[in-house]
């Protein structure tokens, strides 16, 4: 299974277009030390021409261009891409939907109260029905084949599993949470769990995770109260549905003792100091072996 | 007056994430022979302080990254964009609203018919009211200033005139038609007029245009069947609301004999041939005194 991050940053990208912040203004200044990245995404292919995309950031066509195997190959319109799962209904995980109008039919994966929300919140149903349309897929429960737009297999199997998180600010009416994602490559055996967004570290996730090869986990803060000690912002990150990574109940210590061969960070908010290359927090995660993920970071499992 | 061309390409941007005609092919292969462009706007100041932004494409967070004068100066959050004038509801031209949320309430100056559509269609406004909010003005028909945030003048005049077009595909029931603006520097008496998006050239519209200092025009296509032509499309440039350059009845004929110091045509589709570098087309636009803009091309007037 190849895997290649699309885009690292939690939603605004890093630097943020209106964010003077002490890491925006690195990233800007010295991107050396502070590498600017995009919206968060990723694609997946077992048998490396078809390809499944992991969210839906507006900075995905940009991200597109910059991998070469999404690219139109020998057609005059055309993509690699055979589908899009969604997490969550959260504008920086899904308005990259509308930005892929212009080609054939979206086949898009997601659970019901995702698209209900973006369906009833953002009328993406409706819009893209004006423009290429869509075919939505509910992603199963259990391990089942990742199909393709003709319904062929590829190589992939996966499954959806419900994370504990808010509602799309959009739309609070609905369910809330969103999912994580398990892909495993049906040669290989290798697997991939996909969880960008997770509000609190339950028995489930952990059962989820732990047997994984690779996971690509919710970094978005690395303290409770970062933006409001940063005076850019009041909300909390429990309120903003997402697990701190520092501190005593942060993701790091549960996935310091996991044997997982690759825990990367993704979906880091601007706000948060492992972006700087050098930081003491930068360096508490590299010290258990986990890593903060970069746009263009590549695996093969 | 200083004017800055923030992106100069029409929706889905030069080259597009699922397109391999030959202009899109020769950007990958060779951006030196077709430049690369993102998705049509631009940034108007008369103080160089406070900036006002035609359009907003879904690529604005990228463009303000690149243009210095509109980040945030010395503050924690903060924008030097004191509005933002619509010309259409279409998807390319408004989307990027929804990526201005992490700010302060948005001033957004757009005809009715185009705050219809994008309410309608996109729920922009009940969207952003759950970030930032948006405070919508009514662009006058006659020249009146063009107020800050804080309603105190800036510099500039300004007024939108009705233009011929379509309306957008996800929202066919409206008036349709977009407008173009009229800017005009208080000091200086240079007027800017931005007209991405033509269908017709009627008398109106030469009497709109004749006098100005600048025009940035709707340079989609440069071919009625240019779509069909490169097989990458069934719609002709009429149907999709926009008049093409080329051909005696195109808009080249239309301004080669206007005494319009800068002719710059934006909004430049991936399939027209103006792209190339070393086209016979684009040669025939330089030969009247005309150009194609470019990303981040800046004007004083």
């Amino acid at each position: 299974m190849r895997i290649r991050l699309l885009g690292t940053a939690a939603g605004g990208g890093f630097p943020q277009w209106n964010c003077g912040c002490v890491n925006c203004c690195l990233a800007r200044a010295e991107p050396a030390r502070a590498w600017p990245r995009s919206q968060c995404g990723a694609a997946v292919s077992a048998d490396g021409r078809r390809w499944f995309l992991l969210n839906a950031s507006p900075d995905l066509p940009a991200q597109i261009q910059a991998f070469p195997p999404l690219l139109p190959d020998g057609v005059r319109r055309g993509t690699a891409v055979e589908g899009i799962l969604l997490t969550s209904a959260d504008l920086d995980c899904t308005l990259g939907l509308l930005l892929l109008r212009e080609g054939e039919r979206l086949t898009v994966h997601a659970p019901a109260a995702v698209r209900q929300a973006v369906n009833v919140g953002l009328r993406i149903d409706r819009v893209l029905a004006c423009y290429c349309g869509v075919e939505w897929r509910l992603p199963p429960a259990e391990p089942a084949p990742l199909l393709d737009r003709r319904s062929e297999p590829t190589g992939i199997r996966y499954a959806a599993f419900p994370v504990p998180g808010q509602p799309p600010r959009y739309h609070t009416a609905g369910e809330g949470g969103g999912v994580g994602y398990r892909l495993e490559d049906e040669g290989s055996g290798a697997r991939l769990v996909f969880l960008p967004g997770v509000a609190e570290w339950t028995e489930s996730i952990q059962a989820q995770v732990q047997d994984c090869d690779a996971l690509l986990l919710d970094g978005t803060f690395w303290a409770e109260d970062e933006m409001q000690r940063l005076d850019v912002g009041s909300r909390t990150a429990s309120a903003m549905g997402h697990l701190p990574v520092g501190g005593p109940h942060g993701s790091l210590m549960r996935i310091a003792a996991l044997r997982i061969p690759h825990r990367i960070y993704v979906h880091v908010n601007n706000t948060n100091p492992l972006l700087i290359e050098d930081s003491a927090e930068r360096r508490a995660v590299e010290a258990v072996g986990a890593m903060v993920g970069w746009d263009g970071l590549e695996l093969s499992l």
